[in-house]
């Protein structure tokens, strides 16, 4: 674990000694707030001098600036421990002006999604997109790309490719080793991965959901010391005696917290962190980041300052980022003011010692303009519209469809008899049958698979997206091929993103960073959004997130019935299947 | 932070996989067992698991060879984080015969005194003479060598020589930095050993004794992140909220736990440790060692888990010491086996998956004989007998005479009229009035320092040692120079030791391994002192730990007045002064 704070020169360390002893004038001085102290599990009151970005003491200190922080709380910079930054539809840069007003100072990321449409490419784009941020991203090197066999990614990282990565700057290790099968059986491949990253002293976080038993002590005999897929106390409480530590889970898709909250005690509270896993755009704008983690957690009857650490000193002693996660003489002076240890109101936010975000307002100042940062808008949809062919010969027998039912994951197969019409199988809104396919998007292959969705209630029109888990083809669903042509139009027209096509209106959310980022703010996304969303409505579709349950029928790992570009996938053979099923009854 | 557990081949991996998984047998099951869960603070019953040295599993499982522990508890291997090996005056051979079968497996040392008198090569000696034993020895790198400009040592480090070090294997960072008025006030060569630790992600350790307020703040803005020297909870309170670990001695010299318990509470015990600094033989042999501090821990009122916690989790994860400090898949098979949780008599100890010891006795054949492990065996007292003359010359004025007060480590100056017999000023027995001298030993300059102290109470003969703090001179005193002469012939004779003369019968203990540590065992040792001590008490002397109070007189950071080869030294004014009074009332 070597992920240092930034380098100090020799006549920098000497100023802040010379602050420390009080010798020298601060910087910065911030007088009679109330410190959280994460060590002793105190508040104490107390000035906090800051030279040169760091904390030079805690006590009584001068400043060339002083600011009266009496009553107030101050905290930690909060540190994210599991995100993906990509599921909050920002890039760098504005997820950065989204969460700092809120006080997030660092942020653990896994670029899981960028990666696999972009490989190592992709992981630099997200770290020079990071870099003069007041936030720091530390991005761990995804560990499963492609996830499956059954689907063509962007890029593909194995072992060899994997370890180079690791060496590079701020990273703190493997990023959720989601192929928890194969770590158990021991595919060498696999554990090549994980002792990468653990033969240089890093970390290697683990993803698995619901193992148990001799599963689950196998998976960490190779070396995965924490997970964030608990759902249930027993299952976080195995893992836990097991030396897991616990990421306990509350995000946009999944939230986990009520669930283990017992779990917390003053005894345990050292291995168990808060992420957010992801965090859509809507939740950031309503609800905030970790902020509204915390107040949850103290809702619920967690100790505030137990709930700061959780997402403080903990997530830096995990990964190993020195320097961080408390308010301590040579530590990063990364803090954050709150008016109390409930609301989590953040009304100042302090990186390397420069007060960046007030308010809930970013200072715009210290965070440079988008413009700057477009080293990923390369077009990364790649697809040949020409080629593409929705249609679909009819055959005897019936059709497998996914059938979804609102916004669960977890999809069911149906076998219906297909809507036939010139030898042609086609979509039916009235049985509320949509043809879906999903076009490998690239390398311009062609490579597609066709199927049928029941559950969304479309009536006329087409949604399309490149936002397609995991390897983010472009998925499009539709009434009508003339449709799903015109969505797939939108879509790659933008570069990449979201799009709901109806025969009056259309809505597009362009994500031309990878297909996955907008580079709008995020004010501007969540409006899209619930455009999208209103005029999903209007087009009859029931489920209350469309593109969110979209991008997920394309990932063949949430039983029963998926779909990528190699077809339909039967998610409990890990098999792609025929569409047409011959032999029913 | 990066010392990693020994490296395990792919098919040892797999087969370790297979056993977690149930699907191969494994070496060693250890069956009903309590085992103390450090993770989640619980006992917990289970079979353990255990192949190829490493934990497979906790749960069910099937072993070639299965041990019944029903009723017993099983806990981590302790780890001791904090001591010099030296002060056992035992080889590191000999101190894993002492301390592992106590249930200690694995040891954070500071091999400050050897290599004091060895430098590189005495650290190196002590890594090869800790190879292959039952016991994983850990050493950080000395800080201070020597401690003072005052005195001559057998090496000098600085951070130039320091920095190779710090990258040999198993390293876990830079010894207590006891120059805290340097680090303080930040003398760029001090400033540069700390950074050449933190350069590498590894630690330093603190030595702060009574240090507060700003000049503490500014101590720990070096990077200094521990302390092992608070005596008072005011004290400890201070250095926990600066971010300091605490660690918590109880040692033969110092014991702070009593002092110090109420700090630690379920919130903040993941911030503290128990270590021993120093351990004497007959502590060593009367009362143990780690489960000496455990038992009196517990007998205070400390929860017995948490207690544990603090020899076992917390110090592997101070030093970054990975899959050691818990039972859990994938850990080392370090475990004690404990009667009960008050008594912690260690009934059986594994190392690597082996029983090493049982019933507080080794299992010889884990630890070869000693006769292999003499590389060390050099002669370093290097004296030119013929140069001593002990003999002071008379002059006008007073004397200053290191005042002792029993064992007490301080001293104060007293002025007194010296004895004068034939123009030279002379031992005076009648008046508790001894010769000391302190030889320069390490490259036979003939350098000494000489002089008076008071409080003995030695009737008749001399006492030396070449174990004298910190740069381990040989210290003598006496009450006729011949008698001085004479012990100096039998500590060097024997390359080394501890010799109490008296003209009818003299004790040594010899101590050829750098004039530091016996070949011996515990047992021998222990009686050798005892027998040392019966004479002593013979020859009048009222000390009851004379050797002990001798060694810390060539100390010359602990106040008021004290003796190297550079002559006597006023510590408070830190600088040598002359033996003679002129102007004295």
């Amino acid at each position: 674990m070597t992920v240092s704070p930034p380098p100090v020169t020799d006549a920098a360390r000497q100023d802040l000694l010379a602050c420390a002893r009080g010798d020298l004038t601060c910087d910065l001085v911030l007088s009679g707030g109330r410190i959280v102290n994460v060590f002793s599990q105190e508040v104490i009151e107390a000035d906090i001098g800051i030279r040169g970005g760091l904390i030079a003491g805690m006590g009584q200190y001068r400043g060339r600036t002083t600011i009266d922080l009496r009553g107030r709380y101050i905290c930690p910079g909060l540190i994210e421990g599991h995100i993906h930054i990509e599921s909050s539809l920002l890039t760098p840069h504005q997820f950065a002006r989204a969460v700092v007003p809120r006080g997030t100072t660092a942020v653990v990321c896994d670029p899981h999604e960028i990666t696999n449409v972009l490989g190592e490419t992709g992981l630099r784009h997200m770290l020079e997109m990071g870099q003069d941020l007041p936030l720091d991203i530390f991005p761990m090197i995804p560990s499963c790309v492609p996830a499956t066999h059954m689907e063509t990614s962007g890029a593909r990282l194995d072992a060899r490719s994997i370890a180079p990565l690791l060496d590079l700057e701020g990273v703190p290790g493997l990023a959720e080793m989601m192929n928890y099968p194969g770590t158990v059986t021991g595919d060498p491949e696999i554990l090549a991965r994980i002792g990468a990253a653990l033969d240089r002293g890093l970390v290697a976080d683990g993803h698995a959901p619901g193992l148990t038993g001799p599963e689950l002590q196998a998976y960490c005999t190779a070396g995965v010391d924490s997970d964030h897929e608990c759902t249930t106390l027993e299952e976080a409480r195995e893992k836990l005696r097991a030396g897991m530590y616990i990421f306990i889970r509350e995000g946009s898709t999944a939230r986990n917290l009520e669930a283990l909250l017992p779990l917390v005690r003053p005894e345990t509270a050292h291995r168990f962190l808060l992420v957010s896993d992801d965090r859509h755009p809507h939740d950031l704008l309503r609800h905030g980041h970790l902020d509204a983690i915390l107040r949850k957690a103290v809702r619920l009857g967690m100790d505030p300052i137990t709930a700061l650490r959780l997402v403080t000193l903990n997530p830096a002693q995990r990964f190993g980022l020195h320097g961080r996660g408390a308010v301590a003489p040579g530590y990063l002076a990364d803090l954050v003011v709150f008016d109390d240890l409930s609301r989590f109101t953040a009304e100042r936010v302090f990186k390397n010692g420069r007060e960046v975000a007030s308010e809930l307002q970013p200072t715009e100042r210290f965070f440079p303009g988008a413009e700057e940062r477009n080293e990923a808008r390369e077009n990364t949809i790649h697809i040949d519209r020409e080629r593409i062919d929705f249609s679909i010969p009819a055959r005897d027998g019936h059709i497998r469809v996914i059938d979804c039912q609102d916004d669960l994951l977890l999809t069911n197969e149906a076998l219906l008899k297909p809507t036939v019409r010139q030898d042609l199988a086609v979509a039916d809104p009235d049985r509320d049958l949509l043809k879906i396919a999903v076009i490998e998007r690239h390398r311009a292959s062609g490579r597609m698979g066709k199927g049928f969705v029941r559950g969304f209630g479309l009536k006329t029109g087409a949604l399309a997206s490149t936002v397609a888990h995991d390897s983010h083809n472009l998925i499009v669903l539709g009434t009508e091929d003339r449709f799903m042509e015109e969505a797939v139009r939108l879509v790659t027209q933008s570069g990449g993103g979201l799009a709901l096509f109806t025969p009056g209106r259309t809505v597009t959310l362009p994500l031309p960073l990878a297909g996955l980022m907008s580079d709008m703010d995020l004010k501007e996304v969540s409006d899209r959004l619930d455009a999208l969303d209103a005029l999903a409505r209007d087009a009859g579709i029931r489920i209350s997130h469309p593109f969110m349950l979209l991008s997920f029928l394309a990932l063949p790992v949430i039983p029963h019935l998926k779909i990528t570009d190699y077809g339909l996938i039967n998610v409990d053979r890990f098999t792609p299947v025929e569409l047409w099923h011959r032999n029913s009854a």
